[in-house]
């Protein structure tokens, strides 16, 4: 066996944006078609430490890897000067289901592939014209997703709401815009809004989003959150899921149906969108929950390069 | 990340039948006892090249490490000079989730995970002056099987059965003990009788097993499987399973509870069997369908044997 460990500056390597882009739009276009393999994941508890684990994986039919995706949380760490969140993907030879590689991608591959899904579907949705985004949120998937959207569009103004006001002036500093502090009014008004938040509950009244033409969702990963109001998706032309029953069930868009606001059936798949370059007059929305295909796909693309 | 990769000739220098034979008996008394976490394993297909994939997770609650077992089986690999099997476990700290190691077993700890509950149940039910086995198979865990047991209690006669008269020379030839090609009624009937093929459908009657004291049968670790013929369950006055709700799923006793020789409550854990000494005068089966916190629990110890 020639397995090896991939560490993240040897992932860091060949990981560019363009590879992740690419891998990315392909997962989200072969899952609109039904051309992936997605089981259900594995997720066990450690109670007694605070610590959670979930294996994810997946395949992109016609791939030459797929992968399986571990990923821990363990929230208590930080007691012990470590970070909370580890994990790796391994990476196995679709052909023979020999393991080719373990990337120890410290979560960076989760992150990128969060950032591209959000990218594509907030710039295929958002008018050709808008270069000003609110950003609702002030973590590393904020950033990135600024980061991300500016490659495939240059932004002008980014407008930055945040519960804490520290925070709001860091990732204005490291974004390399004119990025500034606003309130939350003035954020989710922007013609283009992100939220990436860890939220519980809509950030805001639907009626703070008036001026917004697309708004991407990307905060509701797991069950029991929420960032916008229900109300939205009423008046909403266009909503796109990246999951139909992931989104149903924990995104904003399944929080919207339960609410009664919206059909289960009114959703249209982000590959969908991507391929066909799907618009409406009037507010988009998307919802992203997190495409496990969109792991191997981008492990599959990044061991890939890296064999070549 | 400190994870590294242990080869099979690492793992090997400190995974004596000592220690695996004390991890899964541990494994299987807390199974028994509801002290494991066992969350149901994923599955993939990969049909255009006749392969599959099982993820299975586990931990005995206490130990230091938990696992991941990842095991593949393309079964035409041997057109491209592979083997079909192939897999890794990936051990994880249980106190701060942390990937510690990548167990590059080449399938080794499933095979003396699965030799090694053989061997403590055949033990445990067999009575104690009984030194000849019976076994029917010439594969692999047959072999194991013999020499595990022959570890815990010495064997003086075995018989052996198979299909292929050459894998049946063969196994004899392999067993440093004085080992014979059988006819199917020399081998099941022999006092103890040890059951290791991928058989569909029983492999003799009821009658065959006449002279037998003690039956385990490990071959049905897949639904569709079966070794024993049901009535043989009808005449047990112990039948034992490693996991009761996976033995009445795809087990020989699940077999038999459907062809309604026996009750589904009939049964009673290996690890109470092990733990109490629990005997019966008459017939005893053990019905052995693979236990993944038995893949966990060695994986720790062979992980913590390793780290010191």
């Amino acid at each position: 066996m020639t397995l090896s460990i991939v560490d993240l500056s040897e992932i860091r390597a060949v990981a560019t944006r363009e590879l992740v882009f690419g891998a990315v739009r392909e997962a989200l276009v072969a899952h609109a078609e039904g051309r992936t393999q997605l089981p259900p994941p594995i997720a066990m508890v450690f109670p007694e430490v605070g610590g959670d684990c979930h294996v994810k994986a997946g395949h992109l039919t016609g791939a030459p890897y797929f992968g399986v995706k571990v990923a821990a949380g363990f929230y208590r760490n930080a007691e012990r000067g470590l970070p909370s969140n580890s994990g790796l993907i391994l990476v196995l030879d679709a052909a023979t289901g020999v393991p080719a590689a373990v990337l120890a991608d410290e979560g960076w591959l989760t992150a990128w592939r969060t950032a591209a899904a959000g990218a594509l579907v907030t710039h295929a949705l958002t008018p050709p014209g808008v270069d000003e985004v609110g950003v609702l949120g002030t973590g590393l998937q904020a950033r990135l997703q600024v980061e991300w959207l500016h490659a495939l569009r240059p932004l002008t103004r980014v407008r930055v709401w945040g519960r804490r006001p520290e925070a709001v002036r860091g990732l204005c500093a490291d974004l390399d815009l004119d990025a500034r502090p606003a309130t939350i009014e003035e954020a989710a008004g922007s013609p283009c809004v992100l939220t990436a938040t860890p939220a519980t509950s809509p950030l805001a009244p639907a009626s703070a989003f008036a001026g917004a033409l697309h708004v991407t969702g990307i905060g509701t990963d797991l069950p029991g959150k929420g960032e916008l109001p229900p109300e939205l998706f009423a008046g909403a032309a266009l909503v796109a899921t990246d999951d139909h029953a992931q989104c149903l069930d924990h995104g904003d868009f399944g929080n919207a149906v339960r609410a009664g606001v919206t059909g289960p059936e009114s959703d249209l798949a982000v590959g969908v969108v991507l391929r066909d370059g799907v618009t409406r007059p009037g507010l988009s929305i998307a919802d992203l929950t997190g495409l496990g295909v969109a792991d191997a796909a981008v492990a599959s693309a990044v061991f890939t390069a890296l064999a070549r």
